[in-house]
């Protein structure tokens, strides 16, 4: 297996320390149940947001945990929900008293998990149920849509909210407003392996990408031929705009998402295909983020994401953050 | 091919048209010639640094363009060397009348190229040639060491030195001297696939790496069967500590790149490695940075490079930066 490891068993345990020697200056790495956290408490009670998920989705969910974007991450093993006690222990770490807010992507077995670990919990909380993704209702892991990259601009535009000091109720509502403001769609080129399996997920021709993956590698709408930078973004596209209906003139955020084995150069040519789309149906991208945020260990493509901005949206993107992967005004 | 692109020879115009436009808070890109160059120009005049190299490195060197770090960048043909007539461009359009320093990674290509696109101006310049890799004395398209991913740590330094007004036999000098504390090694799992050639650039086994690979998929030391990360950070740390020799309780920055196929988790877990056998010989990690920053388009694999810190590097590491790909402070 080509991959940097030693024990297939600590791949995790292993990759969280060094997560947490790289980072301690933004947040501290709890074992057992395993958690990241932020290391600068808010002085104020706050809203604290958790995410978490499986993890080789990196930097999802860890890497956007600090100041202005999660308090906690609970990181399961590869492709597999955290566990109820991992969000239990990270609940009661962050707790300052204003509730908690658990964002979640929707898969079957993180819905049932989370809903677990609140239980377990005497702390006032809510949900977020992200579902950006417009490739298929109903897939391998999830009953309705599933929750891909949009995931991390939902927690980008809450977290700033919640440092705010608003109420539970109040980030709760906005988070439903922006999840349903996102609408995101992704393809595959390859496979991705995951550790404990050694060997690739699924098997794909030398010319084949599927069209509407999810980000375990679960099947989309159809496999069939690559087509072009240009005809692929077209396709997502189309099936984005048809989810989200924008106006004329609407402003957006263009989110060109990479699964991890592609290159940046490609990952700017598709937002260069993406943008003349936008801008032909007189659409305007306001705000635009390219790179590897939400991934799928070593699978090569990605995603298109857009959110239609308002100005509460625009303002929670564009406030101060300060965490491992996403840092700006500060 | 497995790639986002519409035409393999718009690849580079599409790709930096698309960069141009998601950073265009930060850069400009301008084309035929092709440079990218800093937005906001600084108030006061300041030593203005150039790098460039061919293209699928990126971030490098396009997303360090901004304030705190360089000037401009004169991106290549995949894996091309820029031609002299970008330079020339791109410092004309950058000089504010203290001079030119171009930053280039030793390749003779680049060499050759920078020194003729340096002819054609009638300003004051200078080169700093980063040769951080150890792997090798001379290689495929090289004599003498290769530079590899300790040059953004070089780009990084002397930027901030620039922007406090210091001179450009000062920048000059500190950029040396950067490049003398600064060492490096990777090793590859697979080879890369160059746009143009539509093929892998080097063939390998299922279960072997290229240990002391260059960021073109040059060979290295040797070829031989994957090890643990541990034995990996071992091999590598072994050689780069050869070289820069440091002192017990030396201070370093340590800097984790991924070529592009890796996923994070796995440089996580390589930086958890590479950071034990540091403690183990008494040498204290000040920084560290973890992410693909050198990247060598789909390329599996990494590299680990150290730099000596003294109290001026580590000032200009910490400083702020604004730039497509690194950002802090601001």
């Amino acid at each position: 297996m080509k991959k940097f490891f030693n024990n297939v068993d600590e791949i995790l345990t292993e990759s969280l320390s060094g997560f947490n020697d790289a980072h301690n200056d933004i947040i501290e790495v709890k074992f057992k149940p395993d958690f990241v956290a932020r290391k600068q408490k808010s002085p104020q009670p706050k809203v604290a947001l958790i995410s978490g998920g499986g993890s080789g989705h990196e930097p999802l969910h860890g890497g956007f945990v600090g100041y202005g974007m999660l308090d906690a991450a609970c990181p399961g093993q590869v492709f597999s929900a955290p566990t109820p006690d991992q969000m239990e222990a990270a609940a009661k770490h962050v707790n300052s008293g204003k509730g908690i807010l658990f964002i979640v992507k929707n898969y079957s077995g993180d819905i049932m998990n989370f809903e677990m670990g609140a239980d377990m919990l005497n702390i006032e909380h809510q949900n977020i149920i992200v579902n950006d993704d417009v490739a298929v209702e109903d897939s391998t892991f999830t009953t309705g849509r599933r929750g891909v990259a949009g995931t991390m601009i939902i927690e980008k535009t809450v977290g700033s909210l919640a440092e705010t000091g608003a109420s539970l109720d109040e980030c709760k509502k906005f988070g439903d407003h922006v999840n349903k403001m996102t609408a995101s769609m992704g393809v595959a080129f390859t496979s991705c392996t995951v550790p404990a399996a050694g060997k690739p997920t699924f098997d794909i021709g030398s010319e084949e990408m599927e069209f509407g993956v999810g980000i375990h590698g679960e099947p989309g709408r159809k496999r069939e031929k690559i087509k072009s930078a240009n005809e692929i973004a077209s396709e997502l596209m189309g099936a984005i705009l048809e989810d989200l209906q924008p106006r004329t003139n609407e402003e957006v955020l263009l989110h060109i998402n990479g699964f991890g084995g592609t290159p940046l150069m490609e990952l700017y040519l598709l937002f260069n295909s993406s943008r003349k789309i936008l801008e032909q149906k007189n659409i305007k991208i306001s705000r635009s983020l390219v790179g590897n945020f939400t991934t799928s260990l070593d699978m090569a493509g990605g995603s298109i994401t857009v959110t239609k901005l308002d100005k509460d949206i625009i303002d929670h993107w564009d406030s101060p953050v300060h965490t491992a992967a996403l840092r700006w005004k500060i």
